[in-house]
């Protein structure tokens, strides 16, 4: 063997290079620095009494496979920032910075640099730094033009102000803010039931929606640093639910004190790309709610007394919200009622 | 479709928390929190006047593979950690906290939490906490009884007290501490050495190990930390290159000033398992340094005149080490001459 046996055995480490080079680039340009040394540095204000950081880890789950069937790459790297901002901002935490791990079987520089930059613009919309990554070939592991990607992030909150859900109590208000679609859950589920159930393609389109399939399931996971970083401010939010994985049923609770439940009331409008999958896939009404967000990406849970205040925040942003439901006493074991 | 619609389209919540509670059993006996939350917390100790947090991001590569073979899922977690704590101790920092991502096809309760106790041993080896994690099920991503693992670290170092190798010059001398194997690189090539070139299987025995090959390719890749941190506290080290991916050739560039150049003289006694694959393989002498770590995983460039005192002190911690070169003029474009 000689020069090129690490080639020959499926690491092109020249190709692995390139994609790194165009990641530089980028990043330089937006005046980042450290990519291609060991790790990244962030140097930490002191300004807070008692910092405590925040930190996630996350996927983007199987809608990369969406990604994959329509070439497009850009999307699934926002996804991946604004769900781990949703992660950490649910306990009213500050995002400072991201790292990304990205795996494939052999790297394409485009595709690479595509994710990447989608990463980055993450970031800048969110107004953080992206401080380093992982850009791993691993020859045998993903199918060709396919791959993986994974994103940690990690933030700050003084810590008496850490919204925990601590004094939640029968009668606050659940205000849900709108999701913009499936976010990055469901869609073991939704690809299911479009492929192989209906046997559509991405490109297929059916009534009732204004897009192809494809471009209903690519829409990016939105953020809510921004509509509810005022409400952090003004003391105005008890505790958040980010509705990911598990929809509302195992994600609401998880900031409720033990002794409470809530009961939520379907009074906002559906998206419609959640009433085909669910007509279509033929899914419970009590399984909807545990698989998708049904249109609701985030759920604060504020006291009544606060719901003017809340409003007027909310507005002045031009930020749509929903009224869907309260807080009630614990009765048994459920501890989320829809109805 | 019913209530079990989901498992049908591939993913198992039932069994996903099934994983997540052994992992929450294991993380409570150790004391830690917060693991089914949306996020970890880390509270900031305020003892430093310019704290700089350190973060890194890395895999196991496809050193995997050979976990899979020997269906032995517990020291690769290890391996993540130990890599992870090398990437930021370079620079000096202190590990503060770890999260990991496990991505599999679908989720085998003992196998995630296997994966999953190495790399809280990896944690507790080194004496800081798992902070969170994500276990994502992905069907048609993986093979059957595969995975994926990335790792996420961050650290913290004071500003003044950062190892960047700024005050390296000619005359500075090379210290190599030992790996324990391949660590966590070279492993692409190696498994086409021995499985397709010599068609072995992880249970073959050559001559000249005392293992089987399966056993000499999982050995864990080691931490620095305790080797190392007495050496920061006494400011002898002027800069540190983990020699991973990229072996010497890509890593200890990193850390020099643009001026210098290194001239390494193999004096070390090079590990019977690289011996075994570069003949095997006819891996060029060039090419290995550039590949494998061929022995020595740390490489840590101090003044010679400090050189009695690192010798005392690793010497007292039974550490063994090779004076493996020196710091010399940058003549031409070649940055580690190797000889």
């Amino acid at each position: 063997m000689d020069e090129s046996a690490y080639a020959k055995a499926g690491v092109n480490i020249d190709q692995g290079n390139k994609a790194v080079e165009k990641i530089k680039d980028m990043v330089n340009r937006l005046g980042m620095k450290e990519i291609g040394k060991f790790s990244g540095f962030f140097p930490l204000k002191k300004d807070l009494e008692n910092p405590v950081l925040v930190s996630s880890a996350d996927g983007v789950g199987t809608k990369l496979k969406i990604a994959f069937l329509m070439n497009r790459h850009h999307t699934v790297g926002k996804d991946l920032v604004n769900h781990c901002v949703n992660d950490i901002l649910v306990y009213g935490a500050k995002p400072l910075f991201f790292l990304d791990y990205l795996a494939t079987g052999k790297v394409d520089p485009d595709v690479v640099s595509s994710v990447v930059s989608g990463v980055l613009d993450g970031c800048i919309d969110n107004e953080f730094i992206l401080l380093g990554g992982e850009t791993a070939e691993m020859p045998g592991f993903y199918r060709e033009k396919e791959y993986d990607l994974a994103g940690f992030i990690v933030g700050i909150v003084e810590n008496k102000q850490i919204v925990d859900g601590h004094d939640i109590r029968k009668g606050d208000l659940l205000i849900g803010l709108p999701s913009t679609g499936l976010h990055t859950n469901g869609y073991s589920l939704a690809r299911h039931i479009v492929f192989e159930k209906l046997q559509l393609t991405v490109d297929s389109r059916v009534s009732g929606l204004n897009r192809s399939i494809g471009e209903e399931l690519l829409e990016v996971h939105r953020s809510y640093l921004k509509p509810v970083t005022g409400l952090f401010e003004q003391k105005l939010v008890k505790g958040m639910a980010h509705i990911t994985g598990g929809g509302f049923i195992d994600n609401i609770p998880r900031v409720l004190p033990e002794n409470v439940a809530v009961q939520i009331e379907k009074i906002w409008p559906v998206p419609d790309i959640f009433t085909f999958l669910c007509e279509a896939g033929k899914v419970s009404e009590k399984e909807r709610y545990r698989v998708f967000n049904m249109g609701i990406g985030m759920v604060l849970i504020i006291d009544q007394n606060h719901l003017s205040r809340v409003d007027e925040a909310l507005k002045s942003l031009g930020e749509k919200y929903y009224l869907i439901g309260q807080v009630t006493e614990k009765r048994g074991k459920e501890r989320v009622k829809i109805k």
